[in-house]
This record gives structure tokens, C-alpha cells and sequence, in this order.
């Protein structure tokens, strides 16, 4: 299925996060290298358990909105990774602002922003040194960034959910972004909807099982080439309208 | 040509702002009141002239970027208006900053979010019962944000520009909300492209003067429908993908 040497989940403690390092694990073959973020690896249990069981696991402690630790997060998985670089980068870790016109604030909006758009901006500049190390080694080489369909424009025909929706949708034009500028250096750039999943973040209405959607995006990451890059997939691999 | 009772237009110290007020002052029939704002009405010299010669334009110090200043606008806002409402907002006032891959920063990602996206969102808000005041009257009523086809993630393929182009990517997404939340209340929402105009923003190598930028953009708020309100619109009404 997957066939990257070394990747780099993150918040990956639950949900999305931690089924995308579950089938990582078992994968064939598995990666050289896995490394698992999140806010506190000490209370990240069912990580730590893969963890122990798996040496090609690292959990790395990484929270996505302090840009001033990505320095040091960046040298620690070049320690990691070494001279194979970073093949895979899945930004995963985001949270969720549903607010409506009546109680949308400037802090709601703005926290919003700065985990779901800023901080996979960020994050993936500063580990781009070790991205371009994988794609001058030519090793299929990928940012995954997770997004929503509640960022689709076009698919909005119920309103709210200010925070969320526009910064998914500032995600998807960073990312359509990001897919020209990284072209140059043979970085794919995937923009991927998990669909409505069974997570604290989808609720108990949702469609389908974090299994399922994962076991799909792994798919559709692997499967990304240059006319899929940049575009905004369901985790299936099917187009969806910005 | 334009036929609303009364109109606010926001950063109208310059640029298109000030042809705004240019063009409402000289329309047939005029509007009964104009507030123009901007955030050092004692430095605004075109300004203050148009002011002089014309006793329905009021020019009110306004920083979008100053949320808690809003209650206190609101207020000036309806004893200018009084039971007529306010028929249109021109969410004009805007920055960009067009960082690239190299120097996009936090900083400059979270300024333009805020003064693109998040002041015109709250700023609707906080004027939203005089615009009710308008409908419930009777009277076509209009939220006309200005934003840009450089926030099209369609039309990206040049990359780059990441703190500008994610502004107003996500100020077409917050329109798109209101335009579906405010529409029982009778209110329409313009999302409209200004086109490459000859202003400091612009450049020098822009295509149309601001003239002709202002006057179809009038005339494609003026021609809002319900078929239009939440439609991405070029500033002479030609619709243009997310």
C-alpha cells in the first residue's frame, strides 16, 4: 500500500491521527521510520503502547501552534530520518471552532486560523530542508495535508461555522499553493477530506469509520501524482469543487 | 444608477474606497447619507473636501482592525441614519501582504487574516440590526465585500502570495455564509473582484482604472438578486470559480 521510508504524523494521540500510524505500522512494508506527534506523549497511552511494540515508532512531543519549537522539532526528526530525509509529512493535528454569526469572535476565528492554516504552513516550511533531502534521493515525496469539506465553498449551502469552515478553506489555498511552490523540488502536495468520520470531532452521526477513511487517504496519498497534487480530493480520491 | 438610502464604505481614504464616495456623491439620485471611514479622518484631505461641499457624506474615524471600537461606531452610525437603517455596507478597507514561500511568517499570515477576514465578518455583525432596520423597511439591502481573484484557489497557479491570497480565499468563504445566514433576513451579500486596478495596491502595471473598477462594481451591487448574493463576481458581474 504505502511505500514511504519515513513519515511524520501529526497529533496523532487519537482520532485520524493515531488510526494513520496504526495502519503505518502495519503496513508492508512498513516504514523505516514513524513518528508519531502530539501535545503530551505522556498521556498519549494507546501511542505509547504501538510504540513500544514497534522500534520504528518515535512519539515526538509537538504542539502545532508554538512555531518557536519547530526549530528544535525539525532536528530532531533529521536525527531520526537521517540521510533518507522526510518522505511523507500528513498534517493531521487540527481542532474545530463550529461557531455561528451570534457567537463568532475574533478569538474563535483567529485560534481557528492558527492551528488549522498557519501552523501546517509553518510546520511544513520549516521541514522542507528534510522533504527536498527525500525528493533529491527520488523517493516519492508528500505533503498530506488534512482538510474538510466544510471548507468547500461551493459545497457550503448551510452557512456558520465561521472558525472551521474558512480555515479549512485558507488551508486549501496554502496547500494549492504550496503545490506550485514545492513542484520545482519534486514535492507532491495532497489536500485530502477524511469524510464525515466516527472521531470526537465528527460525532456520532458520521458516515463512515476512521478505518475506513484513513485506509482510503493512505491510498489516495500513496496514489498522488502530478495531476492529482494541488487538487482537493475525498478520501477516496474523488475530485471535490473548491 | 445606485439606489440606496444610505451606504457605508469602509477605508474610503483612498484607492477605491474614495472612488466609492466619489461616484455615490455624484449619483442620480444621490443617497441621503454616505459615511465614509477611515482610520485618520484629520489626514484625510480628498476626503474632507468632498465632505465640505456635500452635507449627506459624513466621514467617521473607523480602524476595522479595532473590534472593540464597534459598539461605539454602531451607535455614531444610527444617529446619522436614524430609521432608514443602513442600506449598504462597502466592506472595503483592506491590506495585503503578499509574502512568498520564503518570508511568510505568523505575523504576517494572522495581520492579513484579521484586517481581511475577521473585520469585515465582525463588522457586519455589529452593524447587523441597522441593516435589518433597512430590510424590515422594505428597502434593497446589501453587504458588498470587496475581495479579490487572487483569493480564487481556481485561478492560483502562480503560487505564492500565501498571506494575501488565504485572506481573501477565506473572505469569499465567510461571505458565502453570510450570504446564506442574513438571506432570511432580506439581506444580499456581493463578493466582488475589483479587477487589477491602477491604486497603491494595485501597482502600476494594473489593467483598469479605478473609475471604471467603481463604476461597474456599483452597478453589479446595484443589480444583486437573490441569484447573486454569495456568488464570486468579477467587478463587472461575470461570475468567477472559487
Amino acid at each position: 500500500m504505502a511505500n514511504f521510508a519515513s513519515i511524520v504524523v501529526t497529533g496523532a494521540n487519537r482520532g485520524l491521527g493515531l488510526e494513520f500510524i496504526k495502519q503505518f505500522v502495519s503496513s508492508s512494508p512498513p516504514p523505516k521510520t514513524l513518528i508519531a506527534t502530539c501535545r503530551n506523549p505522556s498521556e498519549a497511552t494507546a501511542l505509547q503502547e504501538i510504540a513500544k511494540s514497534a522500534n520504528n515508532v518515535h512519539v515526538l512531543k509537538l504542539d502545532v501552534a508554538d512555531y518557536a519549537s519547530f526549530d528544535n522539532f525539525v532536528k530532531e526528526v533529521g536525527n531520526v530520518v537521517g540521510d533518507d530525509g522526510l518522505s511523507l509529512l500528513v498534517n493531521n493535528a487540527g481542532i474545530m471552532r463550529g461557531n455561528k454569526l451570534d457567537d463568532v469572535d475574533p478569538k474563535n476565528m483567529i485560534e481557528n486560523f492558527e492551528v488549522n492554516v498557519v501552523s501546517p504552513l509553518m510546520l511544513t516550511k520549516a521541514l522542507l530542508p528534510l522533504l527536498q533531502r527525500s525528493a533529491q534521493n527520488k523517493n516519492k515525496t508528500v505533503v498530506a495535508n488534512i482538510t474538510s469539506k466544510m471548507g468547500s465553498i461551493d459545497d457550503n449551502t448551510s452557512g456558520g461555522c465561521y472558525p472551521y469552515r474558512t480555515s479549512k478553506t485558507a488551508l486549501n489555498q496554502v496547500s494549492k499553493s504550496l503545490s506550485i511552490d514545492l513542484k520545482p523540488m519534486g514535492i507532491l502536495v495532497g489536500i485530502i477530506h477524511p469524510g464525515w468520520v466516527l472521531t470526537d470531532m465528527g460525532g456520532p452521526n458520521a458516515l463512515i469509520n476512521s478505518e475506513t477513511s484513513v485506509s482510503n487517504m493512505i491510498n489516495t496519498i500513496s496514489n498522488l501524482d502530478a495531476n492529482t497534487s494541488g487538487k482537493f480530493l475525498n478520501y477516496d480520491g474523488k475530485p471535490i469543487p473548491w
